[in-house]
C-alpha cells in the first residue's frame, strides 16, 4: 500500500502538548438503527462525563472510508481547537490494520489507516502521525477488546482519555505513515482540471475533489463537464431555474454539480467516481459574469 | 408573494428582553449522511460552549419548508422559555430571500422567509417579526458567508449569539412581514371542515391541518373522508383491529388518519396534499361514543 | 399473555435507593424525520436541565418491540450505573398495556410491557419490576396525557424525575410481572444450538439470539447453518475474502452471520425469524483453528 512520506508533513513531530477542548466528534458508517453509536457515547461518558460528544455523520456509505474522510477533511476546522475527531469506517476491523492518531493545528483525529485520513493528508497540513500501540492501551485501563467493534472498545475509550486530558498522542504510539487507500487528488494544469465525483449528497448534488484554488483566474471562464454533460458555473443554487443544472464552488470549497430544486444524481445518471473536467475558456467569462 | 400584515400579530413589538434558556433546537432537511448538521453544531459550540443543542428533525423532506414549518409550529412549546429554534429548509439559499427572527411567548425562531414560519404565523401568536440585516452581522463577528450554506455561516452563529445572551432580536434587524409561501390553513364551517394532508409520518400516518378545535360539538359525531375513503374517529390506535383504518386527534392536536399497526399511506394510496373532509353527522354520535 | 414469574428474578425487591448518574438513554421507533424524539428531549430538559440525554436507537423497525428489546438488553451495561434507559416501541399506546419500571444492577429501564423487556428478563438479572401507577404521576406534576404519545407525556417526564433524583421506582408503582410478548430464547443442547435471526443490522449482518456461552467447548468445532446455507465460524470480518460468508461471535456476545464487505441479508435471501442451527462437530476444529 502506498504511503505519504513523513517528509511531506508540515512538521514531523509536534512539541506542544495537546490541550483538549472537551469536545469529541464522531463520524461512522454505523447508522442509527442499531445502538452502535449510542454505546460508543456510553463508553465515552462513563470515562469522561464532562466531555461533549457531537455527531458529525453516521449514515456515511458503509465500507467507504474515502468518502467519510473527504467530509472529515472539510469539517474538523469548524470545531474548537483541542477537539478529538473520531472516525470509524472500518471494514478491516480486527485485522492487522493500524489505528492512527493524527495532530493537525491543535486538533486530534483518530481513524483506521485505510485511506480515511488520505484526503486530509493530501492537503499536507498534518503535524504528527502515530500508530496506536495496542499494548500501550493497558496503561489507560483499556483491556477488553472485541474483534469486531473497535469503535466501542478502542476508539471511544482512547478518545475519552485524550479529551479528558489524561493522555497525549505520544503516550499512545509511535510515528507512522498514512496509507493512501486509493485516494487520488484532482490534477490541475493551467487551463484544465481533472477530478472525480467523490460523494453524492442527500440532495443529489455531485461533490467533486476539485478545489476552489484550482480554478484560477476568472472563475466564470471555466466550463465544467460531468460525464458527457456540460454545465455552467454559477454563484448559488438560486441562480438557476428549477430543474436546471449548474456547477458551483460549494461551501466546503470544492466544485459541485447540482440541479436547481432537484437531484443532479438522478437527472444526469452519473454518480461517485464519475470524471469531472473543468476547462478554462476565457471567452465564456463575460457571458456568465453577472451570475 | 402574499404576506400576513403585522396587524394580525398579537403584539407588534415586544418590549421585554429575550432571556435565553441556553437551549437551541435545530430543524433542517440536511439529513445525517453528510456532516452539515454536525458542522453547524461545531460553529455553535465554538461561540457558545455552554449552550445545549437539541435536534428537532433533520430528515424532513428536502426543499419542503411548509412541512418542516408545520412540525416546528407543533413542537417549540415543549422546550423551555428562552429557547432559540433554528429551522433551515432553504431551497432559496444565496438568493435575496430574507431570514426572519420571530418572537413568540419568550421563544425565538430563526428561519428563511419561504413559508416555513407560515403555519406558526397562521395561529396568530407571534410577538414580533424581524428580517435579519446582513450588515448588522459584522457587529457579532459574523463575516465569512458562503452562498450555499447559510445554516453554518449565518443561522448557527446568530443562534449562538442569541442563546449566549450577547444580542437581542432588535440588534439583528427591522420589523418585517412573513411570507405565506403557499400555506393554506384548513377551512372550518359549522358542520364541515375541509383540510389537507400536510405530512406523512414515518409510520405512514396521514397528518392533516385540521385542528382539534375545529371539530366542535360531540367529537364522535364527525365522519372523516380522505380521498374517497371514509374512516371512523377513534380515541387511539389501539382502539381498532390490526389493519383497520381510523381517524384520531393526535398528540399534536390535529386530525390524523392512521391504520392500526400498519401504514395508512401505503394502504390508502393517498399522500401529502390529499383533501380531507370532516362532516358533522349527529346521528353517528351514539354509535361511536364508546370508542 | 405468558409472563415470567417474579420468583425468577434475582431479587424480588431491591432495597438500595436508585442513585441517578444524570444520564438518560432513548430507544424508540420514531425515526428522526418528525420531531417526536426532539420533543421528548425538550420535555426532559424542561424538567431536568442538567441531565444528559444519549440516543441509543431511533430507527428501530416500527412496531417491533422485541428487536428494540434485544439491542437494549445488549447495550445498557455500557452506560454508567445510575442511568435511566427509556424505550418506546409501543404499538399499544393508549390501551391498557402497562408501563414497567425495572431495576437491574443499579440501572433503571422504562418501557411498555409488550415484550420489549423480555430479552433482558430472560437473562434473569432483574432486581425489581414495577408497573407504573398512572394515578401516582400526579404527585410529580404529570397531568396532561395524550392517548397517542406517551413518549412525550409519560416516559419523558417520568425519566426526567428519576434522573433528577426526585423520585424512586417504588414511588411510581407496584410489583408486577413482565410479559413475554412472544420472545423465545435460543435452545441449547450439548452439541446442538437452535436459534433464530432476531435482527438484520445496517450492514446486512444477520444477528441471532445464540449466545457465546451456548457454543461451549472448542469454538472452532461448531458448524453454523442459516436457512439452507452452511457458513464457517471465524474470528472477525477481516478473516475472510470479500464476498465470502462467515459466522462469528459478535461484539455483543451473540452469533452473527455476515458477508465480508457485503450484505449477508441480500446475498443469502434470509432475514428476521430465519432458523439458525449450530452443530458441534469436533473434526472441524483443527481445520478452522487458525482463523
Amino acid at each position: 500500500m502506498r504511503t505519504w512520506s513523513r517528509s511531506l508533513l508540515s512538521a514531523e513531530f509536534s512539541v506542544a502538548a495537546f490541550r483538549p477542548s472537551g469536545v469529541i466528534t464522531l463520524t461512522t458508517d454505523f447508522g442509527l438503527r442499531e445502538p452502535f453509536v449510542g454505546v460508543m457515547k456510553g463508553v465515552i461518558h462513563s470515562r469522561a462525563p464532562a466531555v461533549k460528544v457531537i455527531d458529525l455523520a453516521h449514515d456515511s456509505p458503509a465500507f467507504e472510508p474515502l468518502e467519510a474522510g473527504f467530509w472529515l477533511a472539510r469539517s474538523w476546522q469548524y470545531f474548537p481547537v483541542g477537539t478529538v475527531h473520531v472516525a470509524v469506517v472500518d471494514p478491516g476491523v480486527g485485522t492487522e490494520r493500524a489505528i492512527l492518531v493524527v495532530e493537525v493545528q491543535g486538533h486530534l483525529l483518530l481513524a483506521p489507516d485505510n485511506g480515511l485520513l488520505a484526503p486530509l493528508a493530501a492537503e499536507g497540513k498534518l503535524d504528527s502521525v502515530r500508530a496506536l500501540g495496542f499494548e500501550s492501551l493497558h496503561k489507560f485501563g483499556i483491556d477488553v477488546v472485541s474483534a469486531t467493534f473497535h469503535g466501542r472498545d478502542i476508539f471511544a475509550p482512547v478518545a475519552a482519555e485524550l479529551a479528558a486530558g489524561r493522555c497525549q498522542p505520544q503516550d499512545l504510539g509511535t510515528p507512522a505513515n498514512i496509507a493512501h487507500g486509493g485516494y487520488q487528488p484532482a490534477k490541475a494544469e493551467r487551463n484544465l482540471v481533472e477530478g472525480v465525483v467523490v460523494a453524492v449528497d442527500r440532495f443529489g448534488n455531485l461533490i467533486t475533489n476539485i478545489e476552489r484554488d484550482m480554478l484560477v483566474g476568472n472563475a466564470w471562464g471555466w466550463a465544467v463537464t460531468v460525464g458527457s454533460r456540460k454545465v455552467e458555473l454559477r454563484h448559488t443554487y438560486g441562480h438557476a431555474e428549477a430543474g436546471e443544472y449548474l456547477a458551483l464552488v460549494n461551501s466546503f470549497g470544492v466544485l459541485e454539480v447540482a440541479r436547481c430544486e432537484g437531484s443532479a444524481f438522478e437527472g444526469l445518471g452519473v454518480g461517485k467516481g464519475a470524471a469531472v473536467r473543468a476547462v478554462f475558456t476565457p471567452e465564456n467569462a463575460p457571458k456568465n459574469a453577472q451570475n
